[in-house]
């Protein structure tokens, strides 16, 4: 009788927001739901505002509906009387209404339904997880007017499309300490990403301790791992979030660190060294040597009693078997076994690992390079390669999916390459160009946006992170329908500054790193410029993994800047709106151009103060003077020959990195003068 | 041989930069070292920098010494060659020199000396710990210019006046998780603060965990509580630092938390929950329940386990005794005993406690209160009383120590009261008006910034702590003549910024609370403001503890503001300079009145979309209008009667607190007003 009133007021009173007509609504929700149904009214956030949980005693949930009074409160200023849900049901605002409790796995239920009116809110669900994705809708819904907070009246009908989306955190190229891991859980449960993927080892650490081996990270990790105690605590913080923790191991290859403890499990005979550098490098297991199952036996006999998730990540990557081949031994034992390749070789060691993760009731994940024709269906595919391997994207996930494997998608979620968000966004787990049957498109469980740690400390990570794995989360969770650019480009600007109540730090952290390079003074033109600047994209920052070691300073211009830069993208915009509309773009045009020779001039403060603003005047100079040239064609003065020689050995300037950063106005200064020297010039 | 060449060195050719003459040297040195003595030329950072430590091999001076060198190309941005100390002495550019490892006690060695030339730079210390204070000179000292950063050549010798520095944390009021204290760790050894007092319980907390009797942390701490693992790893990381950790677990007042888990100890027969409010509590331990001293034993037996520092606080203040004068058992007690006073009856709770730790191997520290003729002199007594108790500020302190307790100041170091610097700046815990023998003076250990929880969150804490603490800080490690106030606060603000490299908050935070106030929109104007606003003094802010709850927002705008108001002070000191000479303040005086009415004007954009400003649009909107009124009597553009009251009913208005906050310039103005009135108007 309640379900039947429930659905007529959803199907009666109520309008559809589809995908295709999101964009007249100014809801800064991400990621989109999958129904809304606009209502009239508001409801009124005031101070007797309550909260009751129907039917399920949940501790997490508790814990999360706390967490959101908390937050509801910590926005809006206004002093709840009561801070904590009611004990006994009384007359409450708000409603939680939840069948069971859920567990934390693949296609475990996470949908939810809000009805909010003006007098009162009900967010129902299955399990105490769908109940904390709604409730962070429903924070996303909060509004500011005039004289109060409101959430707009309207019914949502929410569920995920694919039932594993993942951030990967690398925290071996840069160990990130616990306070970091956690305020990006709760950035994650803010987006409904339910995945952490925690990449444990490489070349460059260690960060597991081991209370069998405990070399391993004594002398694998500088000092920096997780105990076991911080490992808990992650996996209840994520768990509480309703979140899984995938850890990984990666193996045979990126060892360098485990190799440090133990040498003797080296396919080279020789002693190892944490590495400081990045890349790819040859420290190896040694396959065909019985301790190194001994000991990764052990490691993940720890592990599995650590993590309840079913899934355990080998790595697996990036193994180029320089080792093998050097190493008479290894390559009597290939031919012994009858392995015509390296790779395998490689599938044998995976095998072993399978069968040590079956016996101790895990999974195996690995990435793609796992996919062997002996590898069971029950492990789990990491799809990472791309065209720059050579592949078309995800061409090995439907391969997997082919397989009868389930596999997930990281190819187009690389956000250390420093794409703009646009470029991630539109890339799809299941796009339409897959022609698979319905039962291998379920084998297709998500995807993974990965954080690889080369270049971030805990000062910039979640700069490099957010906003743009909002956007990625979006993808994973929302109809396949969801994606115009511009409306998610409107959403995200609120998203990203919405994070910071969780402590994210991806808008405070600049001007720490500015304050640093101005010495305290003031930072402002040191902003603007980092509005048209961006760090240098696919691994073009730190060519070759030569220039920077893992303790050199990542506290510079470049770590100021981030991916979309606003004023870059804004310019470009109005480039295009003046080609086509030149008298509605025209000033605001010029305004940019003034800004920016006047920027050049507040910077020129800095000149001899401090040798961190060197370059970052060249930049700004160049800016300047590009920006004059411009003014002067658009005020019509005239321009020489000679101007037009500048021009290009400005532009020379501008297009050539500095300071590991690009000034990202180039392509649309090259339109704007083409366009000009047409019409014009 | 070497220790007359270094002598020579210090005495011949260097020129004694002196407490008297400080003003000139630019240093931003704080606490300001015992002596300097200038040198010539300057020690340049390059990318060869590398560093050897000898004689000792302290991990702590290791790691110490590798956070140095991060820290340093952190703020040069210089890529060092060398991540690490060097493992064999090789040409190093600076060497530390170390006898043998501190402990972490009253009147261990801290002292260090410092030979800056423009080649290499020598660290000399008896204790590691010496060394570690000598590192933090040494990144105070680093300074840029055009080309590169260098170190002034110098010589340094230093060492604190007082061997007990601390700051009080209370994190039962609000939980502070372990990141804010690591970095306020990190805070204070930057600043050669040596003791971290952790006031662990309260009536709204108990956040210790206790093994024994897990109801004290389970139920009176809504899950925020330390784990005994948390607990080793702070006291691990202040001891890396060279800083002690002392416990306080308050009793037998400030009880409602433990008695929220064990009623059966409380002085009244009821049940007890977890205080919400701020304020002091009738909720009090019985004394006369043996039962009491089992549990306390039995926690202060876990303390001692788990606390390796010979003192234990158990608090002791703020016991009024109301409950057990409703209680005819407790006072039959008292009877029997022949106690005349609830304060007898508390001595005997607190000779108990005392006789525990002892037993224990533990020494007593209390509030001032536990100072009575029967406690041993063992007991250190925390002076924290002052005028608004009717006594003298360290009146207990000079007691204590003719008595022969040692003792510690905290009156007058009160940072939540949220008095300016200067206020506290020139508190000393041995000022020449005490009249005691050379014996007596010994007993006076130092001081302790006290920093209670009522109003802070982790979002606010830093900017509550920093920066006034370091110049208290600079209070017990400098010598008695360092009290020059311009030019602490000079040296203040670039320490203040330095701290953000530690990780500290309390700059960035500040737009974080701006940008939710002004719902994701630009920040200049509301910053500009909080420049003349500070946060209510003396708890005139929640007066009575009734306003906030521990539940409610600190997110507004009065958490925004600080003390020492930067526009304001300013303003004040053109208004004095005014009234000596007109002609040099009048334009600047007229350009911040003019500043003020723009950002009333920028401010205005964000009336009517949220109801955070309503207030704050009062407060600049009466600034604006005093502004106006000023610069029409300094252009001598003619004032009527009808201005001069509207003049008095504006400050009225300026005067009134709003938004929790005050602005701080209505001293100035009135002093301005009278000084026009007088001469012109």
């Amino acid at each position: 009788m309640k379900k039947i009133y429930w659905i007529a007021l959803i199907l009666g009173t109520m309008q559809l927001v589809t995908a295709q007509t999101t964009d007249q609504y100014s809801y800064n929700l991400m990621p989109w739901p999958k129904e809304i149904h606009q209502g009239a009214g508001n409801y009124v956030i005031k101070e007797d505002f309550t909260l009751f949980i129907q039917n399920v005693s949940s501790q997490r949930l508790h814990n999360g509906a706390t967490r959101f009074l908390r937050r509801l409160s910590g926005r809006t200023g206004v002093f709840f009387e009561e801070g904590f849900p009611q004990k006994v049901k009384s007359a409450p605002s708000f409603i939680i209404e939840v069948e069971r409790e859920g567990s934390l796995q693949n296609f475990d239920d996470e949908s939810y339904s809000l009805q909010i009116t003006d007098k009162t809110i009900y967010l129902k669900s299955i399990t105490d997880i769908g109940a904390l994705r709604g409730l962070e809708t429903l924070l996303q819904l909060v509004t500011p007017s005039a004289n109060y907070f409101y959430i707009p009246a309207l019914n949502i009908e929410d569920a995920p499309r694919f039932p594993w989306r993942g951030l990967m955190i690398d925290v071996a190229r840069h160990y990130q300490p616990l306070d970091v891991l956690k305020r990006n859980l709760d950035a994650m449960a803010a987006v409904k990403l339910n995945v952490f993927h925690w990449h444990l080892t490489d070349d460059q650490g260690f960060r597991l301790e081991s209370k069998r081996h405990p070399k391993l990270h004594e002398l694998g990790s500088d000092g920096e791992y997780y105990t076991h105690e911080e490992i808990k605590e992650i996996i209840q913080y994520a768990a509480e979030r309703g979140i899984r923790v995938i850890p990984e191991i990666d193996v045979p290859g990126h060892a360098s660190a485990l190799l440090t403890a133990y040498p003797e499990l080296g396919s080279k005979k020789d002693t190892y060294t944490i590495e400081r550098y990045a890349g790819i490098f040859d420290p190896t297991l040694d396959p065909t040597n019985e301790k190194t199952y001994q000991i990764l036996e052990d490691v993940f006999t720890e592990i599995a009693e650590l993590f309840p998730d079913p899934y355990v990540h080998i790595g697996g990557d990036e193994n180029e078997g320089k080792h093998w081949d050097e190493n008479p031994e290894i390559m009597a034992f290939k031919k012994k076994h009858g392995f015509q390749s390296n790779h395998d070789l490689q599938t044998h060691f995976n095998l072993r690992l399978q069968k040590i993760l079956e016996k101790l009731g895990k999974r195996l994940v690995g990435w793609e390079e796992i996919m062997t024709p002996q590898m069971p269906t029950t492990a789990l595919i990491h799809s990472w390669r791309g065209v720059e391997e050579g592949l078309q994207p995800g061409e090995s996930l439907a391969k997997a999916a082919q397989k009868g494997h389930y596999s997930i998608l990281s190819t187009g979620y690389y956000i250390d390459r420093m794409h703009d968000v646009n470029n991630h966004y539109l890339v799809d787990p299941l796009p339409k160009s897959f022609s698979l049957t319905k039962e291998e498109q379920k084998k297709i469980l998500g995807g993974e946006v990965t954080m690889w740690g080369e270049l971030v400390t805990p000062l910039t990570i979640d700069s490099r992170i957010w906003p743009r794995t909002a956007a990625i989360a979006e993808r994973f969770w929302s109809p396949a329908t969801v994606t115009d650019i511009q409306h998610m480009r409107k959403r995200l600007t609120m998203i990203s500054f919405r994070l910071e109540e969780l402590g994210l730090t991806h808008l405070k952290n600049q001007n720490v790193i500015l304050r640093n390079i101005s010495n305290g003074y003031q930072t402002d033109a040191l902003q603007k410029l980092t509005k048209v600047c961006q760090p240098l994209q696919k691994y073009s920052r730190n060519k070759g993994g030569t220039e920077y070691k893992s303790y050199s300073p990542f506290t510079l211009f470049a770590d100021a800047c981030t991916t979309d830069a606003p004023d870059a993208y804004q310019f470009s915009q109005l480039v295009d709106t003046f080609i086509t509309e030149a008298e509605v773009a025209q000033k605001p045009l010029e305004s940019m151009f003034h800004q920016w020779i006047a920027n050049h001039e507040e910077l020129l403060v800095l000149k001899g103060e401090t040798p961190l603003v060197s370059e970052l005047l060249e930049l700004s100079s160049a800016l300047k003077n590009v920006s004059a040239f411009f003014l002067k064609i658009l005020k019509q003065e005239g321009v020489s020959k000679a101007d037009a020689n500048d021009f290009a050995s400005l532009m020379n300037i501008i297009k050539e990195p500095r300071a590991d950063v690009e000034i990202v106005t180039y392509d649309a200064f090259m339109k704007l003068f083409e366009h000009l020297k047409k019409s014009e010039l």
